[in-house]
């Protein structure tokens, strides 16, 4: 009998964090969660360790492994506030505290480290799926040029920690809990408060996965010997459009739904989706939520949000 | 009349640092310099405030930012311990205190920074000259990634922060107070102790620059508005067999010299020279010491060393 692997899971309360616990659980593996909030008391799944820490202050990494002693690290904390992420000098602090972690991981005996990373990363503007290792690394911001840097650094450091490291870039995701100013949240809010949507013409080609997809593709990225980066996402080319209309079919209001009203924002590529075979055929992992299937849920999730 | 401009310079006791305080001064502007060991009693010009800070604490920020008050950085300081340097983790705690530290400059009013890069951001391997902006950033060596990681966000975070930012890259350099088992000053070392010193065929092509050049290429290069990666080096691809007929030549004991005797190190390029016309034309910065000049004063120095 072989003890049970520890994983410690940051932003454990956050958007992707939060879905993750239960395929975590459902691995077998004894999970220990970490927020800077409180403990969350309803809705987690027992079973569950919680830890409260600010990891941006690099002096809370050492009690904190000292307390769960983690064979394995999920990091899914970084900032994350819409609107303000993509150029945030917070982007800074959480690069710093990211290395500073998985280094003291390391050097507590922590074997191996999956990090969330984005399709921001890539360059954008290629036609065609980014491909892992093949499009060029190319951010245009300054998220995707922290969320790069840090992979980078890890990587070519992870030899010397005696870490094995996975990376997971997440493209679009949606879903219960997401934050109200996103696009598929604000949206259902407008429709279900029975307020007109105002969307650019929904042109744009994307991947968009739901969130407890992308978490459970993070478990599965965890629980398996797979190193390097690995697309999360559908696999799934779509226009913006069908997510738009799959809300309108499922809130009943698709005549509040106003196509075309903006401008699409500058700098948004055309074509944003991703090659998924390394996560289907390496990580072994296929979503099963459709995107049809994945608004309706969402919508319920709202619905029952606004009911309560 | 203008405030005159601070510079809070750290490294300022490494081998570079030493060399930049005079051409700095001789620019007219108010220094500060900091380093991790006892301030220097001798040797460093007058007119320096130094300050004793350990830049791996960010706690240690604020004090000194509190009381330098500086305009401008020129950040030096960096694990640099010969033979490990390329792949200690070390680097991954100099990435953080970079970051934070250029951060907190900004948040305290700082206007310019400049930082010391390396030739190791650039792909090895490629004929010709490595050229800012054209040659590939694709570091071998967990060193090279970490200045590349690190200027990479830095420049995409610049704008937010508000800094004129600025790159110095570095090819390679040597002169008085390198470190004893590095290529020069160990060659030296040898003919001077009288003793064989066995080097490789020496046909790799280097750029070699004298420390104080450098120096003077960081004091111009602060002293400009030229923002981005600036190539520091002499413009000159030379084998390095050169180098080291110039060191026989300068100690008169060439019949001590065993070249070929070693096996040039794995992952060596055959070649790793720049192109200097950012440097000389944007900079406005010429190079002073040729390579034989530049060997003899190292020699000179060495011989002044043994003698004390």
């Amino acid at each position: 009998m072989t003890a049970p692997r520890r994983v410690l899971v940051t932003g454990a309360s956050g958007f992707i964090g939060r879905h993750a616990l239960e395929p975590l659980l459902q691995r077998g593996l004894e999970l220990h969660a970490v927020t800077s909030r409180d403990a969350p008391t309803q809705q987690a799944p027992r079973d569950v360790h919680w830890h409260q820490a600010d990891l941006l202050d690099p002096g809370s990494h050492g009690a904190l492994l000292t307390a769960v002693a983690p064979t394995d690290l999920l990091h899914l904390a970084w900032y994350a506030e819409h609107g303000s992420f993509w150029t945030s000098t917070e982007n800074l602090r959480w690069i710093a505290a990211t290395i500073a972690l998985v280094h003291a991981f390391a050097e507590y005996g922590g074997r191996r480290a999956v990090l969330a990373g984005s399709c921001a990363e890539y360059r954008w503007g290629d036609p065609g799926p980014c491909l892992e290792g093949v499009t060029p690394l190319e951010p245009a911001t300054l998220y995707g040029t922290a969320k790069n840097a840090t992979r980078a650094v890890l990587a070519a450091a992870a030899g010397e920690l005696g870490v094995e490291l996975a990376w997971g870039r997440v493209f679009f995701l949606y879903g219960p809990g997401e934050a109200p100013g996103r696009l598929v949240a604000s949206v259902i809010g407008s429709l279900l408060a029975g307020e007109r949507a105002l969307t650019s013409d929904g042109r744009q080609i994307r991947d968009f996965l739901h969130v407890a997809d992308v978490a459970g593709a993070f478990a599965a990225l965890l629980d398996s010997r797979v190193t390097g980066a690995v697309n999360i996402g559908s696999g799934e080319a779509r226009p913006l459009r069908d997510v738009i209309d799959a809300i309108g079919a499922a809130t009943g209001r698709a005549d509040l739904l106003d196509v075309g009203a903006l401008s699409p924002r500058p700098g948004d590529p055309a074509e944003l989706v991703c090659d998924t075979t390394r996560l289907r055929t390496e990580v072994g992992f296929m979503p099963a939520i459709t995107l049809d299937d994945g608004i309706e849920r969402t919508v319920a999730w709202w619905r029952d949000q606004a009911g309560r």
